[in-house]
């Protein structure tokens, strides 16, 4: 399991609220103190309205990226179906280099419509829009020449977006609300899903996950990880979480909610929406412990963010709760749940890892050079903490892993692993954590390890 | 006059070669170092090649942001007739927030034209595109609601680009090659004009600079400054100095040249190149300060830029020219020609400052609160270093400055200034240093010191 934290870069547009000359540089020492206690994906939402200041949310993570190390980066969501896929993908690829491929795209329809009349789009295309763009945006990602046509964006010719990103490809997540055609349409792409929970019972959405995952096998797609996002808060106590998220929350949903009709909300609401079962993931350490256990038992999946700085929320309480989630709830979570993304469906222990970097690194923390480890025999560990697996090869001919172009012809390396069930893991699943490390040191060792005749 | 250094990001996307994983991050270093020496400026151009890595400027300059306090940050240049003005705006106001105020936009037609296939733009629209993107820009950064329709962007209804920047206005400057029509247009529209010069001799550009001061005057604007762009060098000695630099120009030279159809350079051309008098500043700290001198006697400008790290030229010798620039060429530089852009077309030494800042400094460091200054009334001060200038009139009624919005209706504040010609400064000139501090500490104070009654 994964724990992260993500906002929509909150502002108080009013005389006295923290405007984005404040906001903006706070964020950056929310990244910095996200990546210092360990969690594991920082996210920015666009928007372009006066109460959110992040518009472009790559500007944003750049600031991150040079002040973090491990964090992964990413946007949530980028709304694509207004944007220019190239444009994105050239953000990105620049953020992924400033940070060493920790980038990641979470693209999404959009919750708000402001962005159809600020870029002269009809809100009657809100979904051929989205399909379209993201069509082109994966053909992109590939890095060959792309010629393509369609309704809303110019055609091109032979494109190839530049820079190339650090991770090939590097990670799109789609962003589904609760439309059923978006977990199918993710299934269909192959794409890992983001579940943004807003209201109601998050356990409904369980039905709709198998959907995905079937659609996602059917379509002959390797596993791909859920992630669920979910408003949510911690601090000390229950009580001290629940007074100090009360107000910027409800500020919030009332802000919004006027917008949209809705009644104003209250704290009995808030309340039922705080307990277990509702929407919200709010209380002490413990009680959040419990509570991503809980909607892990309901939806089996692998990364839960929270949107945590919300409204007129201050940066210090989010410090605070970024802390907490680092040090106390994320450690508790993995001792049950195991570290990481990666999933290997196969209930085999004996695995073909294409390694494309230097290091692999025990469970003690030993590294050893891949110079060391013999081409194509198998080398037995205890347990491994693999960087830079390119791709994965089960032996049941499955491929899995987070990049699956390995174009760079990576050097071949079989490993056996011990069988490690993550408690609460599908039963067969093995836990990998893979991370990519920048394609130069690839290709230097590539070209190191390549024999004369290549491979 | 303002030293400062800009880059295309250039990569080597052969094997072997620094691709944007390595170049990336190296640059933000470069940045840091840059600020660290006491450069003023730092510039990245937006280029779609795979020999440039930085399509989206603000992203790379973005995480420089987040490691510089002083040195101003800019696009050099963003090709906006190919991009849409919100898109820009509102990510340079993410920059601008994220720097506190350090953000600077400059705007070109562009020198390379791959960005008219990627984005779909007809070629034949080439200035037209750019004019009008420029009007969209320029209404946009003023923060008033904007009703606008044009040829090539979806028109706007009262649109507002959210976040807003922290300088009222955010820099635009008007990037010009060599074309007549550009030095009237920046004087036209009252911008400051970035001129790049790649070739030929600096001083045949004389005569375009006095006739954008005349439109400028002519058509009721502010004094504006001026910036100069060479490509250029500096290390130790002279020697050095080309024996380094020439053979990453050449390849450079010789790559875009055979796109062009021109024929190969030769270090016999380099030669004449570097020479007093030709385009390129390359040589010893010495030199290159006398280069920029003598620059300054032909063209008068009060900014000169340096397009340091070009072609394969690598990341350790850029760091040495770097601090070079810093440590040796600024100051012998300022002390002839005084520090800052900020310029004043009048022979006073009494001015009406409107501050919007808690704080001025005078000469020998100290810092006077504002709540301290009487409202309305003349203050004598020996020397100041004034923060946070919204405007400043001059008893001719001229006004100045770097923001001419004041939105917020700061407080005025009289003072009496010293006559200060800094030496190689047109006669009547004051030399004002100014930065803008962010829009809240403002509103605060503004807060504070205005009376009941409103301003």
């Amino acid at each position: 399991m994964e724990i992260g934290v993500f906002t929509f870069a909150d502002v108080s547009p009013g005389p006295g609220g923290a405007g984005a000359p404040q906001r903006l540089p706070e964020l950056v020492e929310e990244m910095e103190l996200a990546d210092e206690v360990g969690l594991d994906v920082f996210g920015i939402g666009e928007h372009h309205r006066p109460d959110f200041a992040a518009p472009a949310p790559a500007v944003l993570l750049a600031a991150g990226a040079s002040r973090t190390s491990a964090i992964r980066l990413t946007s949530a969501v980028t709304v694509l179906g207004s944007d220019d896929p190239v444009r994105v993908l050239e953000q990105f690829s620049m953020l992924d280099a400033l940070c060493g491929g920790r980038a990641e795209i979470m693209v999404g329809r959009g919750a708000f419509v402001e962005t159809f009349n600020l870029f002269g789009y009809d809100l009657n295309d809100y979904d051929d829009l989205f399909a379209e763009k993201l069509d082109l945006l994966l053909a992109l990602r590939t890095g060959r020449p792309v010629t393509w046509s369609g309704r809303h964006r110019a055609p091109l010719i032979d494109a190839v977006v530049h820079p190339a990103p650090v991770q090939h490809p590097i990670p799109v997540w789609l962003g589904v609300g609760g439309s059923p055609e978006s977990f199918v349409r993710a299934g269909r792409l192959g794409l890992p899903l983001a579940l943004g929970i807003v209201g109601g019972s998050p356990a409904r959405f369980a039905p709709a996950i198998e959907v995905y995952r079937r659609v996602l096998g059917d379509s002959g797609h390797t596993p791909q990880p859920v992630a669920v996002s979910v408003h949510g808060f911690v601090a000390k106590t229950s009580q001290a979480a629940a007074d100090i998220y009360y107000p910027a929350d409800s500020e919030l949903m009332n802000r919004v909610g006027r917008e949209r009709g809705f009644p104003p909300t209250s704290r009995t609401e808030f309340g039922r929406k705080i307990l277990a079962g509702g929407p919200y993931i709010v209380g002490s350490p413990g009680e959040v412990t419990e509570r991503i256990l809980l909607l892990h038992q309901a939806l089996g999946h692998e990364r839960t963010l929270f949107q945590l700085a919300v409204g007129s929320l201050g940066h210090n309480d989010v410090m605070r709760a970024i802390e907490l989630l680092g040090t106390e709830v994320a450690p508790a979570v993995r001792s049950e749940l195991g570290r990481g993304i990666g999933v290997l469906s196969a209930p085999a222990v004996e695995l073909e890892l294409f390694l494309g970097n230097q290091a692999v690194e025990d469970s003690a923390g030993d590294r050893s050079q891949l110079a060391d480890l013999p081409v194509g025999e198998t080398v037995e560990k205890e347990a491994l903490h693999v960087l830079a697996v390119l791709w994965c090869r089960a032996p049941d001919g499955g491929q899995s892993g987070l990049g699956e172009h390995g174009v760079h012809g990576p050097r071949r390396v079989r490993v056996r692993l011990p069988y490690h069930q993550a408690p609460g893991a599908h039963p067969g699943e093995l836990v990998v954590e893979a991370a990519l490390l920048p394609a130069d040191h690839l290709s230097q060792l590539i070209d190191a390890a390549t024999p004369a005749g290549g491979l």
